[in-house]
């Protein structure tokens, strides 16, 4: 698992003690003059300067070095501040070396390929049901809509240099040990994808292929993209779709647990003899609360998916009572557990994504009642806006994308 | 809030850069020195010097200056390694700086004194009702407990330098926000305790006093003084009294959340409608698994304290029905509450303390049961051990004392 630190506006970057050997320091450095324009959307080479402690003259043969690289652009003109002085800004490549992530999730595969400013260039969604189906055929049609994506990157003249895979189970060294609304156990996802993807681009390069939970993932792009005024740096996302995912996050970092684990809030016990969830246990909350419960409670079909979703939120909008019943039900439920995991952990604040993101209008008040009521530090008072729905930014797609931009930002000559 | 971290295992301690200012660099490396001896022990002063990074003549010198100060003591014979030349060994000093903890609980107050070397020197602990008492009388009777433990503990020549209460309810900056099973609200525990206390020993110099919740406390105890082979970092400690409080550790250091006030699983809701309780919610585990509840549903007096806990385990050991029900029911919904932590923060090991210590072996196999039934992770294989009673050390008043101690440790010079 690489480190997510690197580009965190906290991130205290120093440039490294002069006895490293050199070669190291220059790779250090280069990292923290692109990190540092990343940061800034844009930066003079003084204000690069500035920004990182290095003198004027190493900014500028660093800069030069990335711009040949095709890390950096410089152009446009601006004040350096120096009476007038002008200067050109230093601004992340749009072209050139970028991220791609790949989310395969219950009822739909999402690519999204971001580029060195972070910004969202591809995205191509397909909604379709991957429960029963082969765990192989799946990442072999996950691939060929990456290779998609890949292609429409190739047409704006961007290199997605590594592929994440966010999933929606439990994973841990590339292989996804449980994903229980996928029927999948033990699948080794990057093996089977980073193949599959192989044989449908033969003469590109080998892309490093890499994964993790998909609710982390969406955390994170709660953290790197979300809106920068509702910024919080501990949390707790819920990600609503079938299964119902989770992450916390304390000091802008994941918190991991001690097998990479956490975070698995969808199986918190709602009714110990309630229904068989598919995690082998009984009532959890994916089994009050997920996207199939909440339909077949607002008398929708379970397996209506997206557009089924997209009908619930039209007939809340409407006032139907029907599927306002069933969120405010559903958003009790979560209330009164969201509850059990703000008394355990103390976030700042709950985000809630997936389809909750769309019904938390409706999900919202029902929970933040629960909240207000079950908080004993009583610092959850009604209507704080603790209870928040995620950024439209914040989906794991992005996330994972987002981490390879980051491992490229971290150490470009790798990418070079 | 100081930090935790000085002495722990894992914490690389590196001399400071020469740059820095000479005082302070050699108030560091004295603390670096003392921190040295502690954790191993003993050491010789060649030992320091390798296990520190620092030179064998600077070491002498900061070792002279922690005698001098009563913080090192020098003894014995040893084999230092070169070719059976003998040295003496540095241990930490067993009079002089010590630390005391004050644990004042629902239902009795514990005052510990620990000395340099971590050792548990003098114990004093008074059974008592502290409920519906004003907060002040409950904070100048503990003064007068801590104040007798000193005396006992100036007759073995200890000074303690610092007392930290423990308190159950959350604590923030000195003050007490909640502590529901004490009804206290708004209680500034530091300033009335310090006062009292001063007012008992007009002629001691004023003690720094601080605070913290006392699972939080017990966790460290755990952490610091258990068991060295069943040491683990990342774990979720529950402390079992009247009310049920938690901690959580990560990597050897608290998890305090973003107010400061996580852990609290006691509230964790397991029947939404269930009784009332003291925190304004219904329905928390405390109701169900506390000390009144617990001692209620085997058919003994509720308020029959810890003789009452000691006769449940009598008649549990002795095979009694009602007793091992009880303890059955309060493990089983613990182990559901539990499951749901677990799921949600995944640590190496769940530690049960306070009144559960002593209970673990009826109440953890159906607490086990509904975690191996409900981790959703599958890696709690049934009696994994993951599920265990907390070291006889592992208590609120030793972490507390303990506390003051490492405070000792990470800055001598300012103790001496």
């Amino acid at each position: 698992m690489d480190d997510d630190r690197p580009t965190s506006p906290r991130s205290r970057a120093t440039p490294l003690a002069p006895k490293a050997d050199k070669d190291t320091v220059r790779r250090h450095n280069l990292s923290l003059v692109l990190r540092a324009v990343h940061d800034e959307s844009a930066l003079s080479r003084a204000g690069a300067a500035a920004r990182t402690g290095l003198t004027r003259a190493a900014v500028s043969s660093l800069a030069d070095q990335l711009i040949r690289g095709g890390f950096l652009t410089e152009s446009g003109k601006s004040f350096s501040g120096q009476a007038g002085r002008p200067g050109t800004m230093l601004t992340p490549a749009r072209t050139g070396p970028a991220g791609a992530g790949v989310e395969v999730n219950v009822d739909y595969v999402s690519v999204c390929v971001v580029d060195l400013a972070g910004t969202d260039r591809v995205r191509l969604t397909e909604h379709l049901d991957n429960r029963g189906e082969p765990a192989a055929d799946v990442l072999e049609r996950a691939a060929r809509i990456a290779a998609r994506a890949v292609d429409s990157a190739a047409e704006q003249d961007l290199r997605p240099v590594g592929v994440e895979l966010a999933l929606p189970g439990l994973v841990s060294r590339g292989t996804v040990r449980q994903a229980p609304n996928l029927g999948w156990s033990q699948v080794e996802a990057e093996t089977l994808f980073g193949e599959a993807f192989q044989r449908l681009l033969p003469n590109s390069p080998a892309l490093r292929v890499t994964s993790d939970n998909e609710a982390n993932l969406a955390a994170l792009a709660e953290l790197w993209f979300g809106s920068p005024a509702e910024r919080v740096e501990h949390f707790l996302y819920l990600s609503g779709e079938i299964g119902v995912g989770g992450a916390l996050v304390v000091g802008g970092e994941l918190l991991r647990g001690a097998h990479g684990f956490a975070g698995e809030i969808g199986h918190a016990v709602v009714d110990p003899e309630g229904p068989r969830c598919r995690c082998g246990s009984r009532g959890c909350l994916e089994q009050y609360a997920g996207q199939l419960a909440l339909l077949r409670s607002a008398g929708l079909d379970e397996d209506s998916g997206i557009p089924g979703v997209a009908e619930l939120e039209r007939r809340a909008r409407a006032g139907d009572e029907s599927a306002l019943g069933a969120l405010a039900d559903a958003g009790r439920t979560l209330g009164i557990v969201l509850s059990g995991a703000v008394n355990l952990f103390d976030p700042e604040a709950v985000v809630l994504g997936g389809i909750y993101r769309a019904l938390t209008p409706w999900l919202a008040p029902a929970a933040d009642r629960e909240l207000t009521r079950r908080t004993v530090s009583g610092l959850w008072p009604p209507d704080s806006g603790r209870l928040r729905a995620s950024s439209l930014a914040g989906d794991a797609a992005r996330g994972a994308a987002g981490r390879v931009v980051r491992r490229v930002l971290g150490d470009p000559l790798a990418y070079a």
